[in-house]
């Protein structure tokens, strides 16, 4: 790889670009992949070259966010490509952390969650605090499509007094309506614009909500979620609905009711079989009911 | 109060009283505690200004770090003696940081440990963590006294990738062997001078250990564990002892046998009756078996 992009590979390298940005007064924004980067991805590190004088992405794919041989292996991996759609912003970003496992699990990793030593909060929560300790970042910015991901982070970042900025961005969507995600690059054309109707569903939701939040009586969450489920009732068959919830925008607790100042999040997860037949894709996406 | 160290009570002045440290490319050495501070605290300060260009000590009653009603708030309180004990150390300390309860836990704090919400890794995991995350320090200070805590402290900044080193210094004890703790301060003079017992009962494990290795077999962990109980078998009746462990050093797990190159760490758990018939007070101890 030649690239004008600073690679990082280590923990100690990260804090000397780091501490090296802190003597020069200079803010430091953050962007956290999984690679397999996206136009979703490229919005947020847009964001942060926007919002801070250095930008660092980090590349890792987190053992602890998958299932015992969920989908780790196969989960896309593409440093060319990534590295590439860094370099052709219009200002490159200043630095890309590049870590091994055994530089982010210095323990170790098991993967069996029960079986899962040191001081794990659960997989998210772990792999975000170890890049916030390393990095010490200004902003860190992250997408709305992972709701929970987002509430977690900015909890997380509140409760450990964590000196960083969540900055959560907008969900980017095809013209379709169909959320990126890397996982995307599993299906085939035909059921990526199938994929239109997780969307539409959600937005029927919405609609549903918004027109009866006028009555200034609180919704029910039920009736959001029926509205939705009536929308994915012509979903493929062999797709899987694994859920339809409608939770507290801060807590993500389950809402019966949706209050008027209050709001939720209405989110779901959909299995979508790959094109190489080799499984499911589990593609997620929310909206967000005002309050 | 009034007295020449900074006292910091917020996060925020905490944060701005580092980033000066920073800039200035000062060290900082940290010593966290809950206040009642006695020679085994002075101990660890006078270490840390030794080692660092500056020092901050933390007064913090974690709740968190108290079973629900236990004595939590019979914790001794005693900040002007604790001032007074910092300003008259040969170089007095730098800064103070006494935050309060909503300071430290933002999202507010349940005692209930089965109701705990947010972050918790565990009581002391967690407010170590928001202490370091807030101090930043280049070390921090704990005593080998409690072994336990020491051990997960230094788990939790390996796993975390926290910026600290963690520098353990070993336990202070009265002229009786009893070893230095602020609740110490519960017990009678008579009690005091009996408690010398549960030194004595450790050394002799260690002695029994000492000589057994010489063979150069593993020894046999229930063995010292019973050298020790004979020696505690002439403790008063009514004093309750929890336990006797023989542990691995690192990670703190049961041993079945002590072997050369590797070593133990012994640890007991007494409860000796209050002075003032209160309930009782918890006394912990160990002492290390040499690899």
């Amino acid at each position: 790889m030649t690239t004008s992009i600073k690679i990082l590979r280590t923990v100690g390298q990260v804090r000397a670009w780091q501490k090296q940005c802190f003597f020069n007064k200079e803010t430091v924004g953050f962007v956290p992949t999984m690679g397999a980067l996206h136009q979703g991805h490229t919005y947020l590190v847009n964001q942060s070259l926007k919002e801070n004088d250095r930008t660092i992405v980090s590349i890792f794919v987190n053992p602890s966010q998958f299932a015992p041989h969920e989908d780790l292996d196969a989960y896309p991996r593409t440093i060319d490509h990534d590295l590439q759609a860094l370099e052709s912003l219009d200002r490159p970003v200043d630095a890309l952390f590049l870590p091994k496992v055994s530089e982010m699990f210095p323990s170790g990793i098991v993967l069996d969650v029960a079986k899962q030593k040191g001081a794990f909060v659960n997989g998210v929560s772990t792999i975000v605090t170890k890049l916030l300790n390393v990095i010490q970042p200004t902003n860190a910015y992250f997408g709305q499509k992972d709701a929970q991901q987002c509430v977690v982070v900015k909890n997380l970042v509140k409760d450990l007094l964590i000196d960083t900025t969540i900055r959560v961005c907008p969900t980017l969507r095809e013209p379709n309506g169909l959320a990126m995600s890397s996982r995307n690059a599993y299906l085939s054309q035909e059921a990526k614009d199938q994929c239109s109707i997780i969307y539409k569903g959600l937005c029927a939701g919405r609609d549903y909500y918004e027109e009866e939040i006028k009555s200034g009586k609180p919704v029910s969450a039920a009736a959001v979620a029926d509205v939705i489920r009536e929308v994915f009732s012509s979903m493929p068959k062999e797709w899987n609905l694994e859920y339809i919830a409608v939770s507290h925008p801060e807590s993500l607790e389950d809402l019966n009711e949706i209050e008027s100042g209050v709001g939720a999040t209405v989110s779901t997860a959909v299995r979508v079989p790959k094109s190489d037949g080799s499984g499911t894709a589990r593609l997620i996406d929310n909206v967000q009911l005002n309050g």
